[in-house]
């Protein structure tokens, strides 16, 4: 008999909610706007589309997914920037309005717990997930299970070292990952390329208002042919190999899933990223490991909370 | 009641043999010359050992850790440089001459195994061991195991990216952290900077032969205020530093331990590596993160593999 979970995927602009079974399937899915982050409208938003909800179904829990650093144990946002919240109560705040247990973790873990159940169909024992999207998020499975670590902070893979005398990172360190890959990142190398003379048909596809250069405009621009764009995306893709190269050798994955937009990149930074890890880590784990793009990027964050609770 | 498990470190020079409690405890060690690498003449030696000890005690598992590419679930050493061995059924032909379980892993993950009961006690769920040596050798336990991952290979800490434009490492790839803190690379270091015309009292311990230069000398004539020696610790320290803040990030351990003749060094190296650390990983993390030394890095390999058999 299938059990049925809510997710919730609160990001600091949308919520999301879906029903997923325990085998992960998804049975239903809404999205609503998050404009007001006042905790308390927050959480009544949710308890009157759980009411709704439950009118159909009998669901057996619940799971979040918070854009954060997360107490997972005591159910508190230790930290939200995108949604304003510091130390906050959230699992019992909701806990007065969903009678079930309640499961949370920060967007990039769910997001991971739902590509290993989406993707791989929990098919494999070790997975990383990295998110890229304005940062570089990430979730590790190890032997089948969520890696939380001593505080919960496990998976920031986007904070590993690229280049120790890289370009100061928002985190404080220097040179990580996300200062290369994240989407922010590659718009202004667009812009500056752009700026110091070199050709492309980026302006021409924002008629010159370089602030609107998305990742997406980058990859119309490469797949028309543009050589600025498809050397933006080789340059991430190899700067991402490396990476996933010492991830490899460390964590020895059955897969690496790629979520977020940058799918619509496809080959373009796919095939440097392979080729790079080919050349770079050690031959029987780098056979052994998938790299694939995540095929329900939009469900992942949202699912993997409802799969949390059936953990 | 007590049982008792034989573990067995088999390296290229010498092979260890203890018996251990499941408790941890090491109550019998013995060790002896490795100088012919021919399989049969190995196993007959350990078979020997074996029966003289299983006459004082009666024991339930065996344990052995090997220096090379290890199919733990097969028993088959994958490739082993140091014993010149490929793709040897070594469990089977153990398996003729001890009547009981019998666990095969690389030298590192039984360190890092050893390094979890006899240094944490296996009070924490999550540690990194790296082993300083000649290589840079790791394993790491998650949720409380050792994680193998999808080919057994995982752990390979000495071979993550330090600097994706460094000079060219053994593995294959480039800027590996062991080829900056490989004690080779340590005494070329020092070897090198001394022939550019950098002060040391380095020259005069080794009488001008810099052949003789080990890490064990360095020490020594840091430790006398050397400035050239200091700063290859110091040096050292920082890059292991950069390589532990990701690893605190990405994996958030309770517990880093650092094994390997580099502990006599203590605070040359231990100091850059937290300082290091301290600037680079997350808060949260850095402080839930435990850096120390191994206290019994002799055994760590021998006793952790002898409670493989135990786990």
């Amino acid at each position: 008999m299938h059990r049925y979970y809510l997710g919730i995927d609160l990001g600091g602009t949308v919520i999301k909610i879906d029903i997923v079974s325990n085998n992960g399937h998804i049975v239903e899915q809404l999205a609503f706007n998050n404009d007001d982050h006042c905790p308390e409208t927050v959480v009544s938003k949710i308890a009157s589309h759980y009411k709704a909800l439950t009118a159909k179904l009998s669901l057996s829990g619940t799971g979040i997914g918070v854009a954060g650093d997360i107490d997972q144990t005591n159910g508190i946002v230790r930290f939200s920037p995108n949604l304003g919240w510091k130390n906050l109560p959230l699992r019992k705040m909701l806990e007065k309005h969903l009678p079930h247990p309640i499961k949370m973790d920060n967007d990039a873990n769910a997001a991971a717990w739902g590509a290993y159940w989406l993707e791989s169909k929990a098919s494999v024992k070790n997975m990383v997930c990295v998110t890229l999207g304005t940062g570089v998020g990430g979730g590790i499975i190890c032997c089948g299970d969520l890696l939380h670590g001593a505080t919960g902070t496990a998976g920031e893979i986007g904070h590993m070292t690229l280049d120790p005398e890289g370009p100061r990172c928002n985190c404080g360190n220097n040179g990580c990952i996300e200062r290369y890959v994240g989407a922010q990142y590659l718009c202004d190398n667009a812009r500056e390329r752009i700026l110091r003379g070199e050709k492309s048909h980026i302006s021409a596809l924002v008629n010159g208002d370089f602030s609107a250069i998305t990742p997406e405009i980058i990859t119309i621009a490469a797949k028309g042919g543009d050589e600025l764009a498809k050397d933006i995306w080789r340059d991430a893709g190899v700067r991402l190999g490396i990476m996933f190269a010492s991830i490899i050798n460390a964590l020895n994955p059955e897969m690496i899933v790629l979520a977020g937009g940058v799918s619509k990149s496809g080959g373009l930074i796919m095939k440097p990223i392979k080729d790079t890890v080919r050349k770079r880590a050690f031959k029987t784990p780098a056979e052994a490991c998938k790299i694939v793009f995540a095929r329900n990027t939009q469900q992942l964050g949202v699912a993997g909370a409802a799969l949390l609770a059936a953990r």
